[in-house]
């Protein structure tokens, strides 16, 4: 006998989560698709040519790689000792998904010739990374990431944020988009005197949220920033708008800044605000416009729930140079964990079916085809399958949490009636079959 | 450069492809709500101690396994020979997952104190095997698999096949349920005299939609079955109704074949027919009762498009015995195949957004708005991001597949009117946004 595990850092979803989650991910899709995002979906695997490399040494390390089938180790020479590192590719020709972009990046390429861009898809697809687990982190969680790719119109962040502003909205979470773009970090480093030590200041900005700005300035000057470039820092930091930014670092107009002012100025749907913040950088490398990160509005929550940026060349490599794109990333594990503890998850996505309860052979008979009437309607309903006792089958009903019991005893068969009970007032009435149609089907009503 | 390729045997959905699938799923998942069974989700990676040994050594072999991360070969004895049945243990602590019935009765048994039982739960997710990819067959595929664990009840074979039926209604595929019960395979394997050659039996009934019978019966020779018995074999595979098969074996009425005739006899939601075949047996081990497969009634599509049983003990390897239930499996990726070459997929669910294009900055800009007015009423949208000839951008929505397009130039800018056009008709109106909205919403209902 086998005591059976979950795999370290993974989740089971039971019935409520479950039922959660795919609630989550439904408003999801409904609004990509009023945005006009198409759907795609990549396989879990990908050839190592594909995935290696992409995500830097840590990536690489944290990647989950699958074992070749058949006989693995034919490749590797027995008289040899054996070197992990140099064995891996020999041994594995494949590795599990890390993120959504990579793959969407493949796909752009091998289909270059056949999509039409402007390409706006979205892709909902678990991803998996051998990180230490840790409370809200796992081996296995979802993405849900939309991208536009092949324009380099500032339109396409605007409906963007215009799309994040009405998912939060239908979710019933307030929240703030904070806005920065690469080149305004660029006029930091030249405001500051620091022009050549632009990767040191946007790790700097990196920190800032978890480290106070006195302790970080200790740091920086260990690494040989000088008080007047930490003091021009510390003033541009502390400005709110990009209107004070552009005064302080006296601004020029250049286009991206016509662009942030414009993306500042947009109007959104319920209580989402844009807040410019020059102190967000979010990595190094990958993006060279826009970048954004959301949080919840109340601060009920510190972690950033979705982020994403404008970059400039996604699928350089594989071969398909110079496309320019926007994308987003909904953080689904973390919105799930808010809604969650702000109790926002709509009630109706739990309905129990309604539960027919019978004493009797053809009791049951009755309540199978009743049933099946009320399915017809929209209506979900289950027959208690065995002959059990009726307080066996009513501790079955409340155990699901159901809202309506039917029971067809000897009377009701007679009578071909049915006695609907309502499970939280204790209210019973006997019905006929178009009566317990029509009150149920007025309570399940999408 | 890397040239972008697919791991062997994998598959990208695109668009069209990932939102037929996308239908399939939702009507999937929708009826299956209607009978009252609930969402399961499981990790894609499960520890080797809950998958070794549960598919024979065939699916030991076809399971894909995840290297452990880190240093792999730690537990290896660098001084002795490699050898990869000896070593796989030490490498790998994890498979993906290699059919959804295990990681459901693992769910189970780790869940028992908690469900509730008769437990109805669905499960839709891929699977991983390493077959050798071919037509129709990969390596990575989906499962949709429904079970009613805790319940011996004849109610739940006639439920699931009311659901069968509904189902394939909806999808508009006629079926026909093939229906057997283990017992009477028995009962044949009696009256044919083997009742000790049962499994020989069984394998035989296996091979019979793949090799005729006169074949079949010259291997059965070599095998020592006997005239007699294989003539008795053959007039009982020649009955066409369990009532034929009753009276010619002489069946006693026992609560199987009880059993059986109620289920014979279940009215069907649209075009599903049952039917007796006793050829049908499903595999050896796993099945003790009640047994079906379901095919498309034309013949246009031979394999079986879903399949299922009784079983008596799924949870026993976990240490928890006795749970008898009944399952079903749909299977997507035919059923898919199906739909497409009849081409059963609504054309709604293909529906491009509406496109508005434009002449200029001003333009685009109130077309940002009216975009977002008409997502407000549900109706998807996008603004063609660039500043581009109009020719360009009409393009793109022919490309899009757009049955409506609105343009916003000089004179609509002016007179806050817009052009819709039916990109199928050629026909144009000058509309106001009331207009405009009223008539997208009529053609966009759901």
């Amino acid at each position: 006998m086998i005591k059976p595990t979950l795999a370290k850092g993974t989740r089971d979803f039971g019935p409520k989560e479950a039922a959660q989650r795919q609630y989550l991910f439904d408003v999801l899709r409904q609004q990509f698709g009023l945005y006009g995002f198409q759907a795609l979906e990549t396989p879990a695997m990908e050839n190592l040519a594909t995935l290696t490399g992409k995500y830097g040494e840590e990536g690489d390390q944290l990647m989950f790689h699958i074992l070749n089938s058949g006989n693995f180790f034919e490749k590797l020479n027995p008289n040899e000792p054996i070197d992990h590192s140099s064995a891996l590719p020999l041994i594995c020709e494949k590795a599990l998904r890390y993120d959504l972009t990579v793959p969407f990046a493949r796909f752009v390429s091998m289909h270059r010739s056949t999509l039409s861009f402007p390409f706006r898809r979205y892709q909902m697809q678990p991803v998996w990374r051998a990180d230490r687990p840790q409370k809200g982190r796992y081996r296995e969680f979802y993405q849900c990431d939309i991208d536009i790719i092949g324009s380099r119109s500032i339109l396409n962040e605007a409906e963007v944020i215009q799309l994040i502003s009405r998912v939060f909205h239908i979710l019933g979470i307030p929240v703030v988009i904070r806005l920065n773009n690469r080149k305004l970090l660029e006029k930091l480093a030249a405001y500051a005197n620091c022009p050549d030590r632009f990767k040191d200041l946007t790790l700097m900005l990196d920190k800032l949220d978890k480290v106070a700005w006195a302790e970080l300035k200790q740091t920086f000057i260990e690494k040989g920033f000088n008080d007047t470039q930490l003091n021009r820092i510390e003033k541009a930091l502390s400005q709110n708008t990009i209107e004070e930014l552009a005064a302080l670092m006296e601004l020029e107009n250049e286009p991206w800044l016509h662009d942030f002012r414009y993306l500042m100025n947009l109007s959104l749907t319920g209580a989402s605000k844009l807040k410019t913040d020059l102190s967000l950088a979010r990595g190094l490398t990958y993006y060279t416009g826009t970048i954004l990160e959301v949080q919840v509005a109340d601060g009920s929550f510190a972690p950033s729930i979705g982020g994403g940026g404008r970059y400039d060349d996604l699928t350089g490599m594989f071969g398909f140079p110079g496309m320019s794109g926007f994308g987003f990333s909904f953080g689904a594990d973390r919105i799930y964990d808010v809604m969650q503890s702000k109790n926002l998850f709509p009630d109706s996505i739990q309905r129990a079916p309604v539960c027919f309860l019978h004493t009797g052979n053809e009791e049951q008979k009755v309540c199978m085809q009743a049933a099946e009437q009320l399915r017809s309607l929209g209506i979900p309903s289950l027959v208690y399958p065995d002959l059990s006792k009726l307080r066996k089958q009513f501790d079955y009903a409340n155990q699901l949490g159901a809202h309506w019991v039917v029971v067809v005893g000897e009377d009701e068969l007679q009578q071909r009636n049915y006695s609907l009970k309502n499970m939280q007032s204790g209210e019973q009435h006997t019905l006929s079959i178009q009566q317990l149609s029509d009150q149920l089907s007025a309570y399940f009503k999408p």
